[in-house]
């Protein structure tokens, strides 16, 4: 059941193989579906084109079919594909898919009423996949990124999608705002990894719990201002601030929350849910797998492996 | 007991002189404190021209005294005075005040623990001139813009300050986030009016009650991409959404709202009053003349007049 596993974002594509020995390949590039589509011309022609220089960068033996999740599927991706509906099943028989060129398969995204998600159904599946006769009869799964997911999963079918704005309101308060004279704009992330000031992370989880959010805001201002606080620690309470009022909107019933993400988001947001009380409700796992995992199961289905 | 008014904005710097007849003369300038603070270079002398150009351009009699409110006296002004300290008397009593030239004196802004002003506590003096004995025992004095601003006003003192982010929120979010592609960011502001499209702000404001912000603003997209909603009413929706949640942070008491604004934001803000049930604690002011009523009465009181 070989296979390459694509996920083509919107900044960034990302090939890998796992070989019969069960070693791995990978290989990334900045070909992400919004340069591509920006180029203008053919459209199809230069999500081609980048398939084909990542294949080559990969090494994979010829002619393996591959599994497309993400923005390749959306309007600026390679073909524009419909949505699924909600409930989406994780046993991956809701996706719809579509062969842009023979062996290449794009999966679909899936839409509620009011919400959507392109690559995350993808995630979803792998946490399934992962999780095997241990998956929750009901849970919501966060997926942190620019826009973060929550996803409502009962008996076996996510149900309901969130979509918060969390990480752009990080990036483009801190760029173009009035906060950016109080945060340190050019230093990394770091203080989003909860060591870089954790004290002023705490007090922005405490303050989203405290006042509404178009308030708590200008108090990254405030701390600068009146309490002459550092940058690093004014944009630790942004982080606070920010991951906590998405976390406190988590329904308040005790439907056990698993977050998946890369360490950094996985450590501040696992702090943050601490510092909301919901910590015997929390989980967390590394969400790199995630993507080939559900791709895994979709082709074994297609494959009738 | 004749002044000339001067009310200095991070981008704006308006003069007004109200002659003996009760005429009123008028002259506005984009020489704020910002443009000014930018060009390096002796900063008293910068502002001193400034205000000598604008009195040039009022033509008022030579030799009034001058009373200076907003960011001249800030950080980014002709000299940082200290912020008075919360509760602010609304009798004018509290005001620290330093002449930068003779006859030109700076109002200082007011602080409390976690907030302040620079500007606003000039209106709220207003307020109080304006309103005489029928000044509430206790209200909630709304100053919206790009940091909106709510004094909490008791027995004849300001007790509180709360700002929030709403109006930057706005042009920010419009401008450099994802939702830039479902709002008509080049049109003019006229949805703020709430005639734009009445029902797409009342939907924004219907919204800000039912999820988090970070979840609502992303309803702006889900409009465009799952619903095909024009631009102008997604514009409308996103200052339905902001305005709505700002106001639901009121105090869930009885006290009245007061607002304070021009007629554009007069419209929306009580349009959203109204949505969020708010309707019989409200009440809506022009905001025009508060600057000059605050400083008349600090003039009075002053010289003793």
């Amino acid at each position: 059941m070989s296979f390459i596993a694509c996920d083509w974002g919107t900044s960034r594509l990302r090939l890998r193989w796992r070989g019969p020995d069960g070693g791995c390949r990978e290989t990334a590039s900045d070909e992400g579906a919004a340069r591509l589509a920006a180029l203008g011309g053919d459209r199809a022609e230069a999500f081609a084109g980048a398939l084909r220089r990542g294949l080559g960068r990969l090494g994979a033996p010829e002619g393996l079919p591959v599994v497309v999740s993400g923005m390749a599927g959306s309007s600026i991706g390679w073909r524009e594909l419909p949505y699924a509906r909600l409930p989406f099943a994780l046993d991956g028989s809701g996706v719809l898919s579509e062969q842009v060129l023979p062996g290449v398969h794009l999966v679909s995204g899936v839409r509620g009423v009011s919400d959507m998600m392109r690559g995350e159904e993808t995630q979803a599946l792998g946490w399934a996949e992962q999780s095997g006769a241990a998956l929750p009869a009901m849970a919501t799964l966060v997926l942190p990124g620019t826009h973060s997911k929550h996803l409502r999963v009962e008996s076996g079918a996510v149900t309901a999608i969130a979509t918060f704005l969390t990480g752009e309101l990080f990036e483009v308060l801190g760029r173009h705002s009035v906060l950016r004279h109080s945060i340190d704009a050019e230093a990394d992330r770091q203080a989003d990894s909860g060591d870089g000031d954790a004290g002023a992370f705490d007090e922005g989880v405490a303050s989203s719990g405290r006042m509404a959010l178009g308030a708590a805001l200008f108090q990254v201002r405030v701390r600068q201002v009146l309490h002459g606080r550092p940058p690093a620690a004014n944009r630790a309470f942004l982080s606070g601030l920010l991951i906590g009022a998405e976390l406190r909107a988590l329904p308040g019933d005790d439907t056990p929350i698993v977050l998946a993400a890369g360490s950094g988001l996985r450590e501040s947001y696992s702090r943050a849910a601490a510092g909301c009380g919901l910590g015997p409700r929390w989980s967390a796992i590394e969400v790199d797998d995630l993507c080939e995992l559900g791709q895994r199961r979709l082709w074994r289905r297609w494959s009738g492996g």
